[in-house]
């Protein structure tokens, strides 16, 4: 039987009778989900040895429930407020289906995985900064006596995050598959699990949003009015928004990163499982659960990983951390490879090329990784060209800075490229022995199968993040209880590593975005394809299918695609402007917060009284979830408002319909003779694809440009041009405080927004046509 | 006969029997070209009136010849820099083209317009520059009698350069058509014209580079040293680079500018003409000639634009520059519509429709113009906003303003969209009568004549652009020859409209740019499908060519295609963050001079002895242009070499080929069965389309966020915020200088390589088949 034709007919779920699944093949469902249970597991014995440790002196434990009450506020008025939005759009989704004909017996079940997807993200960001913001104050004390323990106990409740969000996405897409019938109907399930991929995302984009205004509004507010006007040093606790901004490094950089790779790793679970379906008659069900397979790899490699990561008083910790990273890296390789040659093999198949595609994608990691370095490392041209234009003062600090941000996408560029480009290739060729298939999904299945190999580390890189908060939480602990000057020398060594690996992980997240995005629009165009052979299907007699005929054509020649195309780039930067003066606005009330506590308190300052440190994170709280509903509104609205504007006008621009059948041969898909009309579909991939380009860019700008700036100012601190109180150091300032909300606000959300475009489209892919 | 089938065999010149044309309808062109001449004639005796003004004392003569100097010598360095780089290409373009059989005989022609395009864009440069430097000390002069004079001085000064652009890319385009037989070659002849338009990016390119690099080192260095370490206010003579800080102005603003508007009249003029080929059937010559009269119309309601404008010594001077624009808008639309009804007119066309779309046109060129005094004007939100930033320091200053540069794009994009949809409608209702063309073909051509209405009042917006520059060097020699206090005041208004104009045409350059860009994609899209035709031709028997075929699909899910798209939008960052970085490496050199020469000569800051201006004119000068040629061929080379690796290499990738055989039916055009690879010119249309929409919002980000930030300080200037001297100030001042590449180096030059590329891929696509 023709491919094409196969496929054209398979995406209804009436008409096609159920496949038998060998059972010996479900059984890698179950092995994926044992795994997920046993690294939840694995979890909990890491939080409660975490747990066990000591707490520390009661001054430390006050500062540490301060900064945990202040964290688990916001998180729980958060949850509160995303929740509502939840339920909102959940009811949206659920008549969008309903009232497409060919949709209504997905519409339950794709609420079902769309609110399934949310609970486990809120579910793992909640379980991961439990653990942290306890692990902080167990850090500081274990600093006390050795930077081994202290090491360990951030490293394991970094691992915490780490497991459990791997885990839940893992166990939410395993079971949600299994409930709906994968694997009775396994080429068919996979599309309707695109609900979790969204809830995950919009769980993910206010999460980072919220957490990255409240960290920046706190961090910039406190240093505007404590080290500027006040002239107290940072983490002083005569500044009544120092624990603000602790708080801050918990809910942005803790739990707004765990969001973010849960929704990379819950959206390429999803793609890469779409595609797989695609392949079916190569793999059969092996080639959809081979993604749920790669990450319970990833699962044990992570937990030996962190489990290996043991320091001395002298070496550097960021040594030890790498050695837990190569041990992850080389397990999940070995790992990857024996799962490839077990799942993706057969007759015709040459496995070697495929698994090439994943190691194709781990170097894309570390490529990504390595140019992080390059550029936001003080020993490298670019930081040290910042530090020097800061001689000059502020003006020519930030130029530097932003034209060293603007140089950033080149390098991570042509590594995309050359990755996306190899593995295609790879993808081809591993597949040649299948003629009746398209080269195009061959090597699209090979970029998926690089996206699956960048991500195989996921769970320990998300450990050595979510390590950075603890050990800063860990510094300003040690600092505010005026602790011994030996201790504070290991929690800054820990700072400083935790620095870098927070720098690193942004590298990676911005790299698997864009590896896991062009998965994602290959998915979304295989769902376009699934609802027009359905609509077709069900016309009957009078609707026509061109044999083989696939929607792969997002033109951008069309004029309501280019418009698309306009519009998501513009996306982004209307975004990031939003995201970056909330953070000033909040940052006002913050400053205006603590003149107010200085005046209406003179003890303060005196250090007679102490600061409403509640206060202060209450304002943030409130000013933070506020500012972030606009943008994450714009986010979700502009798609949809693209999607509906142009499925209604699109007839007029004849786009994707007209274009196609100008050459006069009928190669579209018509109901009652009538070409089906693609143009919103067509106009929201063009947003979804130039829109993530765009993404992409502007996200490295202000990540790496940001990273530059603090190390430039950090390298200034050690003594270069003058070190601290130094003009240079005055104007190096400027540079990092302009770098912080676009480090760590606006780059991270754009991450999150160039995910959530994808799993939006993806999920209303049915409104659109 | 069928319209499809004709277009697809029109393009092999051998092959078409000369087609005659009616010589009534040859008059237009004939028309068209004695505006031109008589223009360049009016142009001659503006020259001659401003150049008989007076021209003030010795000592402002002495600094006049200063500037005259330096900007002679920095031109005249220049073009020879441009002038081997252009013979350079030339060759290589000649043999591209001398490989490809089917463009043997196109080469030589292909060559002399790239030529006869570098030299009339270099002599409008240089004549608009030669008047514009003997403008400046006559309105200076003038200002000493009356504010009417100095006004109508420095706007005819700036009329000059106006005409002269305008006239020489009217007959540069107008003469090359005729020589090469266009008149008996109609439809064929317009291809070979690309050269034209890619001859004046080459050279604009350089010219706003190098003029860019330039005005801002200078600036940037100036007040560096002089105000910032000496202390001494802007525009002294005791500084060293205060001659190169004037010559800066005409050799950026002035001769940039120029060549920029020179270059999109150009490549509107030869794609428009494209276009216009492709109705051959519909409008005859008529509707190719169309865009030189629109020019012609142009030249003539600028010229009475021009004459009109007078003012009193109490009037603002802008409103008296507004009522000017006002004349010549008028009359361009009336003449606009007058062109509309006698050639854009016959049975089946609704000229109506297509006077609509040069309405929108010119609304849309509003509608910029407004939004850019909106981002730009201290009376709006986002300058005031700035402003208030300030009081809390340079880095909430540089984080608003950047965050008001990010928001700028929004409402322009929704514009341009509009814009888009709007005149695409228009032309396909405009052509209703024409069943036998595709309305694709229709609605390409509405938007070109949207482009032509926007396009309609250049001369006019050039000369008040031009008026900046003029004003700002006739402020400085009043300021440095220590004029009167009253006649300071006149300079200062003139400076201040001069400083609106500039802002302004900027947002009329941008403007045109994205909306020229789209009508160069269909262009490019044309050139493809006519080389494609002729190969195919060449064949003989072994050629196929599917009925009606078209290349019109640009398809982004294509790997090669989204490869070339990232790549473009990576471009536009890594050519503006190579641009910045240029002036602060040149401006550095400026520093150091000044340094040195305060050092080796006391006498200069005690005033009893002169600096040596012309040893730091001649530093600026060498430095700008080395800056120049990194990025030029960055811009120049990267689309060649996407162009010619996936030309090698696309068939792995099945761009443009399997795609379009994927349904089975042949539907590419092959030889020997071979489809014809359109790999290359695929990832090129990507990186040309999606490098544009990345060019288009990140110049607007720098043009808008530079000019929010220098009025932000002018705002406080005026004793917002503390006033003059105040903390809010010096952090406004950071803002300012921050801004100062970003608006007047990096934004211009994007505006340039955007159309760059495109007409850089419209002459090398031989080279990408």
């Amino acid at each position: 039987m023709h491919f094409g034709v196969l496929t054209a007919a398979l995406f209804t779920l009436q008409d096609i009778p159920s496949t038998p699944v060998n059972s010996s093949d479900s059984l890698w469902l179950w092995i994926a989900m044992g795994v997920g249970v046993l690294a939840l597991i694995a979890a909990f014995v890491l939080a409660r040895i975490v747990l066990a440790g000591d707490t520390g002196t009661a001054e430390m434990q006050a500062i540490s429930n301060a900064i945990r009450e202040g964290a688990e506020a916001f998180l729980s008025r958060q949850y509160r407020t995303i929740g509502i939005l939840a339920v909102v759009i959940a009811i949206v989704v659920f008549f969008g289906y309903y009232l497409s004909p060919r949709t209504q017996d997905v519409a339950l079940k794709t609420v079902i995985a769309f609110l399934v997807g949310a609970i486990c993200s809120g579910l793992a960001g909640f379980t991961g900064m439990y653990v942290s913001i306890r692990a902080n104050i167990r850090t500081a004390s274990a600093a006390r006596t050795s930077l081994n323990k202290a090491l360990q106990a951030a490293l394991r409740g970094g691992a915490v995050t780490g497991l459990v969000v791997v885990a839940l996405s893992l166990l939410g897409v395993g079971a949600l598959f299994f409930f709906f019938g994968g694997l009775d109907h396994p080429r068919q399930v996979p599309y309707q699990l695109v609900g979790f991929g969204f809830g995950a995302s919009l769980v993910a984009l206010f999460a980072q949003l919220g957490g990255g205004i409240y960290t920046k509004a706190a961090d910039v507010g406190a240093d505007l009015v404590g080290k500027v006007e006040a002239g107290i040093p940072e983490d002083d606790p005569r500044n009544p928004a120092v624990i603000a901004d602790l708080v801050g490094d918990n809910v942005g950089d803790c739990a707004g990163r765990g969001a973010d790779i849960f929704e990379s790793t819950a959206a390429e679970n999803v793609g890469a499982m779409i595609l797989g379906a695609a392949l079916y008659p190569v793999f059969g069900i092996k080639g959809i659960l081979f993604p749920l397979i790669v990450h319970a790899i990833n699962l044990v490699a992570s937990i030996i990983g962190v489990a290996v990561v043991k320091t001395n008083d002298t070496e550097d910790p960021m040594s030890a951390l790498n050695r837990g990273f190569y041990v992850t890296a080389v397990l999940a390789l070995a790992g990857f490879a024996t799962a490839v040659y077990m799942m993706l093999n057969g007759p015709g198949v040459q496995p070697m090329y495929l698994l090439f595609c994943g190691i194709i994608g781990l170097a894309t990691a570390f490529l990504f990784v390595w140019i992080t370095q390059y550029y936001t490392e003080s020993k490298y041209r670019p930081v040290k060209s910042i530090a020097e234009a800061s001689l000059t003062g502020p003006a020519t600090n930030i130029i530097s800075g932003l034209a060293v941000g603007m140089e950033t996408p080149a390098m991570p560029v042509i590594v995309i490229s050359a990755a996306l480009l190899l593995s295609y290739y790879c993808g081809v060729q591993g597949l040649a022995g299948f003629p009746g298939i398209s080269d195009y999904a061959k090597g699209i299945y090979g970029t998926a199968i690089a996206t699956m190999g960048m991500l195989s580390c996921a769970a320990y890189i998300l450990a050595m993040d979510t390590f950075g908060p603890i050990t800063d939480n860990a510094g300003g602990i040690i600092e505010m209880s005026n602790q011994d000057e030996s201790v504070r020398d290991k929690t800054d060594k820990l700072d400083s590593a935790g620095n870098t690996t927070k720098a690193l992980t942004k590298g990676y997240a911005i790299g698997s975005a864009s590896l896991a995005a062009f998965l994602l629009f290959s998915a979304y165009l295989e769902e376009i394809k699934s609802i027009v052979t359905a609509k077709v299907s069900a016309a009957g007699s009078a609707g026509y299918m061109p044999p083989g005929w696939s929607f792969t054509n997002i033109n951008l020649a069309e004029i309501p695609v280019f418009v698309g195309a306009l519009l998501g780039a513009m996306l982004t930067y209307l975004f990031s402007s939003l995201a970056i003066k909330a953070v000033g606005r909040t940052a006002q009330m913050v400053v205006k917060d603590v003149r107010d506590q200085f005046r209406e308190n003179p003890g303060i300052m005196a250090g007679t009284s102490k600061p409403d440190y509640a206060r202060c994170v209450s304002i943030v709280t409130g000013a933070a979830l506020k500012e972030m509903v606009l943008p994450g509104i714009l986010a979700v609205g502009l798609p949809v408002a693209v999607g509906l504007i142009f499925r209604n006008f699109s007839s007029t621009y004849g786009a994707g319909s007209e274009v196609l059948t100008r050459n006069g041969i009928l190669n579209v898909p018509t109901i009652n003779g009538v070409p089906v009309n693609l143009g919103g579909a067509s106009a929201v991939a063009g947003l979804l694809m130039v829109g993530t380009i765009s993404g992409i860019l502007l996200a490295m700008l202000m990540n790496n440009g940001g990273g530059a700036w603090d190390n430039a100012k950090k390298w200034i601190e050690t003594g270069q041009y003058g070190g601290k109180k130094s003009d240079a150091h005055k104007a190096a300032v400027v540079g990092d405080t302009v770098g912080d909300p676009f480090k760590d606000t606006a780059g991270p959300s754009l991450h999150v927004l160039i995910k959530l475009l994808a799993t939006i489209t993806l999920v209303l892919a049915p409104l659109f046509l």
